[in-house]
């Protein structure tokens, strides 16, 4: 197996100028994670013996970023060029073994291409790309028996030579040993007097040793992001290879180009999803399942047969199965709907349980709630669950029936059952099957009553 | 005319695995309307004598789905090839005339072709279509003369007939006549042992017989949908077309590729629709007519002049001229907006109508109410219209004045020019003219009030 | 300089008839701006001594829709053609110096091509197309030392002359004196009995004099607009140019082809925008402000570090730093929120002030309200701020917590500290530092109670 003693060096030490952010390049996002977090999770699925991350701009911004995982963060103090920043990693490295040099801006980076180019080869190999248009990229120069000859930069490219497809990546399998000693003998004495890594590609030729290289197709995938147009390049690319797999698991979409997936989307059988739909974080969408249009949801599970209407977001909720949603419900941390429950239009729920068969279709704010089964929550509840420091619960049990325009305040029952006449502040626990109300008694009219006027 | 004497039969009896749903393959929706219901309207323009749609997995979920249609349903119990498919349907043939066979599964037919189609042959025409990339495709191979002679799969093309761009579609014309003696000697003698309809075309060769055919360069207008990708790059061709539609028809799109059809949207002169908006069954735009982005409308007119501002969810609703409605607003089934009148944000109205130069707008929900002219309700109004069984209707009659936070209690009537005052519970009929209100009586302060402390 | 002694003639006449609109043609907007106004924004970067606009169709609609701008108007009575539209601008016209003639359905217009232009000649040069597609449009016949010999429409060209790609833009520099000696010598002895402008390159060509050519490959920047498809399409290619420009300036957008600028958007550092964003009028964000998908962002200022939430709508509003709104928060013109201020779903604010810290995060309706800093507004208030002809201000001091479902209403003070219950009506002044309420005393019961049966 090729990954066997396996060493991967991400180098991830560049400010990325052009992106025109005080953050280091490589923490900027591409679909909710960043570019480098895209790396080490490819880099990981190679099952290395060790991954070091070269960083640098940005001080310990990167490692900070990234400190759940479990990897060698190596300094590069001064930003002296690839050879230099390979340098610093090498004291980490296995004696033996391969080393594969990863870049932390690659964020689509396809992994068969790597084990493909860690098959290749036990000495040195690139991964180089057939680039349609490989203007400013460092071609590969290959003698008339195929053999790799040079790496030669765009501007110290002949004219036929610039006529070359195939370029560099600077994605590289090397062995260890030989990187050891290559680097030692790496020189500076150039243009911008810094130390390139692809300067062992002509150390190899000229110990007589065979460059191997691994072509790929794919440009996206070895695509780096330099700009926030290459960035926002690569997230369309990433998109629209998600919603085509959604796709191919059955999801119908009602249109691939507008739908965001931040994360990861599982779908049941005979999916739904209308346009313009953000997923974010885990959500998972049980069979039957229908998004309405311009939907945001996060962190959520969603049951079989519910249905979504237009304009939802939902952030960190459990929907349970045949549910009706929206439009325009918002679902907040902590919000567990139980099947066949309602949330309706501008309707707030945060950290409460809604259970079977209840509904709270209009204007409402249940929040810290406890909600039984069958229950009817009129439009314009308010759920007082705040005293301006402390929050405390609200409790309606089965089968209740609360008024249009009822605040309960907080702590409350409402007993099973029960009965909140329109318009009532209930501050005390209102007994099961009774009528409760708490509101003015008479309702009067002032025969006398002359409009305001204009000022 | 060549759609005398036109039977049609359309084939709707395949699972199509690759949608990987539970639902046969026509019942999948495009634009709002399912395969088959595309091929059977486009059927009936070509007014035919009959239409037979031969149906098979799934069992009766096809015809239960369109049972509306007056057609001639044909079952299928085994999936036998698609000459076994149009087997079951002789028997509903005429005896004389043509049959033209569509296939469920190829929802943007052009009937032109069809029309050009019929009338080049009495016995045998073929729609054909030329592909940019025909691979996997029958090649439609002609003799010297340019004579049809076989339509050769693609597995067992040689190389040369592989470069043929001239493709079968699967969409034939044939003598009744015909097509009954060429399908009595069909064979399923073949790898799949499945009899195959095209195998007529190597008969009519055989006969001595001239097969037409009618060549497409539109191939999405013969594409078949075989996976939930196919799906949506139909809906897109679709959307697209119909976008190019509504702007020659003069309405103003701020982007065709961001508004979704799916049913019918008539225009009058000079419609703005911004980005984003989603329209449903039959909705009618009058003149002047302003929708703001990320409307979704459905089975609705609206007047001239009238503007939608953003977020606007209407189902099922009438707006007169020169309304303002949202951001947010919300009409549902039954709302019935009248001339000048606005409908604010976070407003649900339903099953209620609201009278010329009437506000509603802010935070209200409205249902079941008669809402007379230049009434103003004033924000977070709820009409109390159900009891938990029965739903109750609200009048409010012309000129009045609702406080903001009332509570209307049905069933209930506001006098003409009534004043409710502001967090009234009304739960009788309020006099006209008079101010109304009923709250408590006094505002009291406790000057000993501690705040609540962190727990 | 070559704008020296320039005068600028817009052709505005035509009425547009593919248009489909009773408006005339170059009042339609791109990017929230009239077609014209466009035009006119370039021409005067190009400082002339005057700008000469011809209007026609639709006689004062043109010059009433644009009378901020200080221009010379000049109607064109009969559409007699381009010719007969410029000759109604000579009287206007500089003695000598040159003109600049521009069409007023061309918004993309590229000043440095205008320039080049002006450059080249002190007679007669036209700014020519490169087309990938020339078939309809003027070409530009050269002889065989490349001088322009006429130009030659394309229902005349040969078969030859119809493979000239660069064709005619309609855009000409001439001498003013020239101009003038060849206008009173044109003709409309021609099929459409016009007067064509373009009669004048034959003049010059057979007066011996060089025409000059500027040719340009930025096809939309010399398109005309003839119908919503054009106009639709130069909308896109306006969008996408300056979603480049946010990016280049640093914006990270979630997807370029998803965000709408009409007007000028300012962003600071590390601005992330999702999708689906509109933007009118004149828009900053401040450096770290991020929005949500779905927001519609019109003449705001945003600050530093600000986020904005999915749905959000703000119409002439002012958000200070550290600020979080939304989902669903609606800002109306005057609203003024200060650092750290949080604005929630189904909260509108209109005239108002908001205070540093607080909090109005539920289904709230703040208007014409003064809200000091760390206020708590709970879920439900609403400020009755109207009387039905006059509207009132409600202020609120520091510190005050307002409990769920209160009116406040206007002119009313809540001092500062104060505590409000919730449930609320309050209608006079609250004092500093109390608690007080309005509301039923007592919370009563009905064990008797039967809930209503369905009728």
């Amino acid at each position: 197996m090729s990954t066997k003693n396996l060493n991967i060096v991400i180098l991830a030490a560049g400010k990325g100028t052009r992106m025109q952010s005080l953050m280091p390049k490589v923490l900027h996002r591409l679909a909710g994670k960043t570019l480098l977090q895209h790396v080490i999770d490819k880099a990981k699925q190679l099952i290395p013996n060790k991954v070091v991350v070269v960083y640098g701009y940005g001080g310990d911004a990167v490692p900070k970023a990234l400190t759940h995982e479990t990897i060698t963060w190596v300094e590069q103090k001064e930003q002296l060029g690839t050879g230099h920043a390979v340098l610093q990693a090498v004291p980490h490295l296995d004696d033996d073994g391969k080393t594969l040099i990863l870049l932390g801006d690659v964020p689509l980076l396809d992994q068969k291409s790597c084990l493909a180019l860690l098959d290749k080869t036990d000495t040195l190999g690139l991964l180089t790309v057939n680039k349609q248009n490989p203007t400013g990229y460092g071609r590969i120069v290959r003698d008339a028996q195929n053999q790799i000859l040079a790496i030669v930069e765009h501007r110290d490219a002949t004219k036929e030579q610039r006529d070359i497809t195939e370029v560099n990546t600077g994605i590289i399998a090397v062995s260890n040993t030989q990187l050891k000693a290559w680097l030692s003998k790496l020189s500076n004495k150039n243009a911008q007097a810094e130390y390139y890594l692809t300067d062992i590609v002509a150390m190899a030729v000229n110990d007589g040793l065979n460059v191997a290289a691994e072509i790929t197709d794919d440009e996206s995938s070895v695509e780096g992001v330099n700009s926030k147009e290459d960035l926002a390049g690569l997230e369309r690319v990433y998109q629209t290879r998600n919603a085509s797999a959604l796709m191919q698991a059955g999801a119908t979409l009602a249109d691939p180009l507008r739908i965001d997936v931040r994360g990861e989307l599982t779908v049941g059988k005979d999916v739904e999803i209308d346009v313009g739909c953000v997923f974010e974080g885990f959500v998972s969408l049980g069979d039957q399942v229908k998004i309405g249009p311009y939907c945001v949801i996060k962190d959520a599970s969603i049951g079989k047969g519910t249905h979504i209407a237009a304009f939802t977001h939902i952030d960190q909720a459990k929907v349970a199965a045949d549910c009706k949603l929206g439009p325009y419900a918002r679902l907040r941390p902590g919000a567990e709907i139980a099947d066949a429950a309602h949330i309706g239009n501008f309707v707030e729920v945060k950290n409460s349980q809604v259970g079977v068969g209840s509904k709270v279709n209009h204007l409402s704010y249940v929040g810290d709630a406890t909600i039984g089964k069958n229950v009817n929550v009129g439009a314009g509840t308010i759920t007082c669950n705040y005293d301006g420091v402390n929050k405390y619960r609200t409790v309606i049990e089965d089968n209740v029936f609360i008024g249009s325009d009822t605040q309960l305040v907080a702590p409350v029952v409402i007993g099973e059952g029960a009965t909140i006449a329109a318009g009532s502040t209930i501050t005390k626990n209102a007994p099961a099957g009774q009528l409760t109300f708490c509101r003015a008694k008479d309702q009067k009219s002032i025969a006398s009553w002359k409009r305001p006027v204009k000022k």
